[in-house]
């Protein structure tokens, strides 16, 4: 296996294969107009696969938006893809990330809607991770004039993810109950503030001991993930919840479906219990296919409960629901305006400081969104802090030698 | 086996058991005001279980209203419950039936909002065929004046489950789509109407060939029930369609979950399928429960999926959810008074015609409801016609020998 820092050959012939145009790492600028820095993942596996490198600037083509990027989103699925646990997981290399604002450098021909200097967030299907990028108009919006470019990297993919499962997939009502998994991170706290505003909605919310200081305003109910949650949710309401929010996938499926009120919908919309420090491989999501309960539908017919699956990403890229997201949007930038939603920023990172983000996220140590500032520049290291981090799809790996890993202090927002 | 009319001392035991005022069958009247006629099922299994007899007049409890029945609905439930072919089949003998219409006769104590002579229909968990019938208030809605009892005894179950379904568990709106199996029966007329409520809502109904001249004008495309029509369907809607309702269970949820365009709805309301020549044991439900295809949540988290079940009696009888269904009622009630929608009555049986309403439904020979008519007396047998029946749950049985198994004319409305 390939040790980064110690033994990069293997990596770097790739690179060269495909970057001709690349330099050293940790370039700080992007001094040739004909370049951009961009976070690169190699292979598949642990932290050491990802590097920040050059790449040739990308131009819009018809259609598109080129967006000289200020911020991106970070989100679980994107430790999934680096790992390789997600179906159909993308040919190698590629420029990771789904989500960032920025402002408009170039629009393509036929290209509608957007002038050069126009404030946007966007979503894209990879490469967001740059400080340029390409991608069709239908997936950018305009961002409103009080948002800062770091709240609009953590808007996009979590609340209108939240939006779309409480109000297009569930039908969250006044004096309903809502129980959310990963309540501190960006689509749990995305979903809490939603359910505020509809009136008298109860929100059990689950994480981890460590974060229920910072969120415990933000929900109704607050259990620790480690306690049996069912026990403590039925104490409460023995006649169950009418929406359960999921995106850990194995054994919650079951429990989730368990605790559904009659007429009560279960939505998985991730699967991050996938992420084992057993499993890094490219078979981990086939595993877990076969092993996830299997719902029979007379059971459903008998209970009368509902059960379904988001993946915000499919229904833009694979599905073409592209008009459908846009009027979510302006919705949602509609309660932005009416200061009734606001994103939650955890910290901001720079692209070199990527690998410690996402051990944040692996850790779940976050509240709110991990972002990705494109112009900030790496957190000196700590002189007193050298301690590796462990990090759970690794221990095949050798302790990674490079600076990179060792621990930084991010700029919490 | 008893056979009926040749040898009916085990079953004529068993209702001396437990009633023990009963009379000879095929009573014409009740003269006796502490008896009333009711049909009565004393064993699982063919249309020979069900006879007319007397039973000992109930009187309301706490909270009921008592009704003095003048139409019942005949559902494809009330098949599958003859043949036990449900989940925890109910202990016999019981009077089948879930719903009726007819007069307030009086009140028990603790009982708000009826009065003696109010017109009413009612949800009744068993027991609706007979000439009076006792209901918790909770179950019990005043019907308006333009409605006729037979119109009202089809319009409960049928339209609360339409709407509830469209609107309640998945969210009908302007531009969708909808197939619905069974569309010539009592909920498929009823989803095609309703569906017309909203603007440009493509409906695709199947049904047997039989019934196209009848139901054609009620959707928007109609297809055979023998020929693939997935296929058809696909020709038309490449996308698929947005909510797929199934009352047949078995291989077309498979094909219903494949037909769902992204975030579109599959809802199993029924499981008729389960009624085969084959099987007419208590273990025809377990049997099916095995066979149906489960489903895996993961697939429905690629693919944007949502897949319900609905079961209006289970909703009201074991889910209390009688208040959701009253402000269901309450919104139907205001439809029908806009003559917007309105109740198909297929044709009109006395209660000693019950067998041959059943033969009916069972043949899916109906458009629209079945009706058991309480002041009806039975239509004289056609002189030219003896011949037998075959009803697909009794190739175990002896041929009935009795009269009343005769075809006979009803009263087509």
């Amino acid at each position: 296996m390939a040790k980064e820092g110690a033994d990069m050959t293997e990596e770097t012939q790739f690179m060269i294969d495909t970057n001709p145009g690349k330099e050293p790492e940790h370039v700080e600028s992007s001094g040739d107009a004909k370049e951009m820095r961009a976070v690169v993942l190699a292979g598949f596996g642990g932290l050491n696969k990802l590097r920040v490198t050059k790449k040739a600037m990308p131009e819009p083509q018809d259609g598109e938006v080129k967006i000289r990027v200020k911020a991106c989103g970070l989100n679980f699925l994107d430790l999934m893809v680096r790992q390789g646990s997600i179906d159909n997981p993308p040919k190698l290399p590629i420029v990771p990330g789904f989500e960032c604002s920025g402002i408009v450098e170039s629009v393509g021909e036929n290209t509608a809607g957007f002038e050069i200097g126009d404030r946007v967030m966007a979503f894209v299907n990879y490469n967001a991770w740059a400080e340029v990028v390409c991608t069709p108009a239908d997936f950018v919006y305009k961002m409103p004039e009080e948002m800062s470019f770091a709240e609009a990297a953590a808007f996009s993919l979590n609340f209108v993810a939240a939006y779309m499962m409480l109000f297009e997939v569930a039908n969250l009502r006044e004096g309903m109950s809502v129980l959310v998994h990963s309540a501190g991170g960006g689509v749990g706290q995305a979903v809490a503030q939603l359910c505020s505003t509809v009136p008298n909605v109860t929100v059990f919310g689950i994480a981890s001991c460590s974060k229920h200081a910072a969120i415990r305003d933000s929900v109704t109910h607050l259990f620790d993930r480690n306690v049996d949650y069912m026990q403590e949710v039925q104490k409460i309401s023995p006649e169950g919840v009418d929406i359960v929010l999921d995106c850990l996938c194995g054994e919650n499926t079951a429990k989730g479906l368990t605790l559904l009120r009659p007429l009560g919908t279960y939505i998985l919309y991730g699967a991050s219990n996938m992420v084992t420090g057993e499993t890094k491989s490219f078979f981990s999501f086939a595993k877990s296919w076969w092993q996830v309960e299997k719902v029979n539908p007379i059971k459903l017919y008998e209970e009368n409960k509902v059960i379904a699956g988001f993946s915000l990403l499919n229904l833009l890229f694979k599905h073409g629901k592209c008009n459908l997201v846009k009027s979510v949007m302006d919705k949602l930038l509609c309660l932005f305006d009416q200061k009734k939603i606001k994103p939650v920023v955890d910290s901001l990172w720079a692209l070199e400081e990527v690998k410690e983000a996402m051990q944040r996220i692996h850790d779940r140590g976050n509240v709110g969104k991990l972002i990705l500032d494109v112009e900030k520049s790496p957190t000196p290291l700590m002189a007193s802090d050298s301690t590796e981090t462990s990090e759970a799809g690794e221990e095949e790996e050798e302790p990674e030698e490079d600076n990179d890993s060792k621990e930084r202090m991010p700029f919490i927002h």
